[in-house]
This record gives structure tokens, C-alpha cells and sequence, in this order.
């Protein structure tokens, strides 16, 4: 990669508390853009209209994967690779990591499959670091039917299952990228997570300063 | 392909008489279907009005070559391949050499990297035979022209250098499938062309009977 900046990604399920930890790394650098798809990016923003459009219950997975890559090739080009060549450090919560988990892995349509076009959609602009914050599906949702005030219910349980199948995409994916994504435990407090997520990401800029 | 029916595109220049000719052959065979992306299939047309629409100049070309992937998936996924389960022939009006010739080869993006997210949208749903339609660029333009009532201009010379890069592209599949793909010659008169196309289809069909 060309670019000054350094682009890092945060990945993991709902409910490992990723977007409170991912405000709190951008409060605490100088100079860093926080985004996540589409980003406000208008053509990503039709894309993403198009995907969660209610209506188009007949929407093949494959459509839907392709759809994914493309809005986040719009979101690449238009926000993240502007804000790398002015040399800041990007963080997006979510990126490549999230399609191959969830629908190359979870949902069967092959990481290499789903890679592959994310390949082409991405070129050259992988993340150089991935935080992956690791929880219990069971805890993740704990936490977020606390948040919301309610028990786990059936479709709790059913829902469980596909967490523990995208877990253990993420899993694979530490196993092939090893140097890339860093796994974080999330059970921890707030804080707690945050102090390792903080310090995992100062030592990598150190480790970039000429 | 586990399909009883046959799968049959065409591909070709503006201007080279691929509609009159498929309209043609349309008429000629029984238990035809026509079709060309978007083909009315909601899905696919969402994701035609997002290409097309004239706002967004700042598509890069790789999204927009996802999306062209996006809608051709939807549109075999709800057109072609219902009917060729119910054993129709399917007559499609530009498929995915469109996008390897002119994306994939004129445009600059590579053969290999469009033809890597078309497999994904197609998987192995190839078409049988492609029938491609090859003409002279300076004879194609001459009768667009001739059409639209006018002379070749400026616009219409820079334009040829690009007719003439994608048909180096098809003359490269041609090499690449020579199976699938079949060139006529399409200088000759509507009849002669008519003529030439439906022999080579039903060459085909013969072969495939039991």
C-alpha cells in the first residue's frame, strides 16, 4: 500500500460492545476517521437501499454478496483511500472479515468463493491491522437483550446456533491471516477492552514510524 | 448443467444486427424464451437504475462491473433458469463476454479478474453456445448512423478506436472458448446472417436429442 495512513478494521458479533470500544480508539487518536458501510457514501448508500429493501425477499445470497462488495468498493474509494493518502489512520467497524464470516462461512457460500470477489472489489487496500473482538455467543446475547431490557427467547436459541457457526468463521479466518487480524477477548469490561485494543494499535503505528 | 432446456447468448457490436437477428430467431424456433439483463426482474432492474443513474459519475469502474455482476446473477437466478428447467431455450441478449470484452478487455479492468466474479454470479450456469456477431467497427457505425439519419462525426472516430479494442477482446474469448463461441460474419444481409445463425442453432439442438 501506497498511502501514508494506516487502515484498520474492527470486526466481531453484535453485542461484544465492538462500536463503544471503536468511539472510544477514535476519541483517543489524533487524527483518525471513523466509518463503517456505506458511510454516507451516496452510490454505497443505494447499494445498501437495495440490499435491505424489504420487498426483495427474493434476493439471491450470491446477488446480496456481490451487492456487499460492490458498496464496498464505492465506500473504499470515495472515503477510506482519501483519508489514507492525507495520512490518517482509518478505523471502519466492519469490513472484509464480516462478509467472509457471515455469508462465505455462516450462511455456505464458501470464504474462498466470497474472497474472491471481495479480492477484486478491495485490490491492493487490505486493512493492515483487524481487531476481532471475541465473546461467547451466549454473552453477546445477554448483553444486548440487557440493553434492550428483555429474557432470551426462542428465537434466541435458534439465532445461537448461526453465532456459533460465525464464530467459528472468524476462527478460520485468524488461522489464515495470522499476522493480520489480532483476537481481543470481549468478556471483559468496557475498559478492560479497551486498554488492550488501545495498546495493540499504538504498538502497530509505532512499529510504521520511519 | 442439470437443465433440460439450452442456454444460447449472443454477443456483438451495436450495429451489427443482434436484436433483428434474435428477434428472428425467436419467431423461428418453438418454446423460446427472450430475454436481456435486466429482463423486468425487480431486483435486477434496482440494480440497473443505480448504473445507469446519471448522478453518479463517481461510480469507479470496478463497483460498477460488481453491480452489472449483481443484477446478471438475479436475472438467471428468477428468468433463465426457471425456464430452462421447463426445457425452454433460452435466447439471451448479451451475457458475460459483454462484460469481459468491454470492462474486462477495452475498459482496462483484465479478463481474468471480471471473468473471476462473473463465475461467481454464474456458477455453472455458462451458456451453451454464444453466437457472436462480428463486424467491422467503421461498418457498425455506418449503419447506426444510417438509422439515426446522420454522418459519422468527431465523437463517432474517437469512439472507433474503443469498437475496435472490444472486438480484440470477443476475437480473444473466441480463442479462449471456441467450444462455446461461434463468429459469423455479420456484413452480410439480415437473411444471410438469419440464415448462418439459425443452422448453427439447430446443429446444436440436434446434437443435444436423445
Amino acid at each position: 500500500m501506497k498511502e501514508k495512513g494506516t487502515f484498520i478494521t474492527f470486526e466481531g458479533p453484535d453485542g461484544a460492545g465492538k462500536t463503544t470500544i471503536i468511539n472510544l480508539v477514535a476519541k483517543e487518536l489524533e487524527d483518525a476517521l471513523l466509518t463503517r458501510e456505506p458511510g454516507g457514501i451516496e452510490i454505497a448508500e443505494q447499494i445498501r437501499r437495495v440490499i435491505l429493501d424489504t420487498e426483495n425477499t427474493a434476493m439471491d445470497p450470491r446477488t446480496e454478496a456481490l451487492l456487499y462488495a460492490a458498496a464496498r468498493r464505492q465506500h473504499l474509494i470515495e472515503k477510506v483511500k482519501p483519508a489514507l493518502t492525507n495520512g490518517k489512520v482509518v478505523l471502519c467497524d466492519r469490513f472484509i472479515d464480516s462478509s467472509l464470516a457471515y455469508q462465505g462461512y455462516a450462511r455456505g457460500l464458501g470464504m474462498d468463493e466470497v474472497y474472491t470477489i471481495n479480492q477484486f472489489a478491495i485490490e491492493d487496500l487490505m486493512p493492515e491491522l483487524t481487531i476481532y473482538f471475541d465473546i461467547e455467543p451466549e454473552l453477546g446475547m445477554k448483553r444486548i437483550n440487557k440493553n434492550k431490557g428483555r429474557e432470551i427467547n426462542r428465537l434466541d436459541l435458534e439465532n445461537l446456533d448461526f453465532h456459533h457457526k460465525v464464530r467459528e468463521g472468524y476462527h478460520l479466518l485468524i488461522e489464515r491471516f495470522p499476522n493480520r487480524m489480532v483476537r481481543i477477548d470481549a468478556s471483559g469490561t468496557v475498559d478492560e477492552v479497551f486498554q488492550k485494543t488501545i495498546r495493540i494499535i499504538r504498538e502497530r503505528l509505532e512499529e510504521k514510524r520511519p
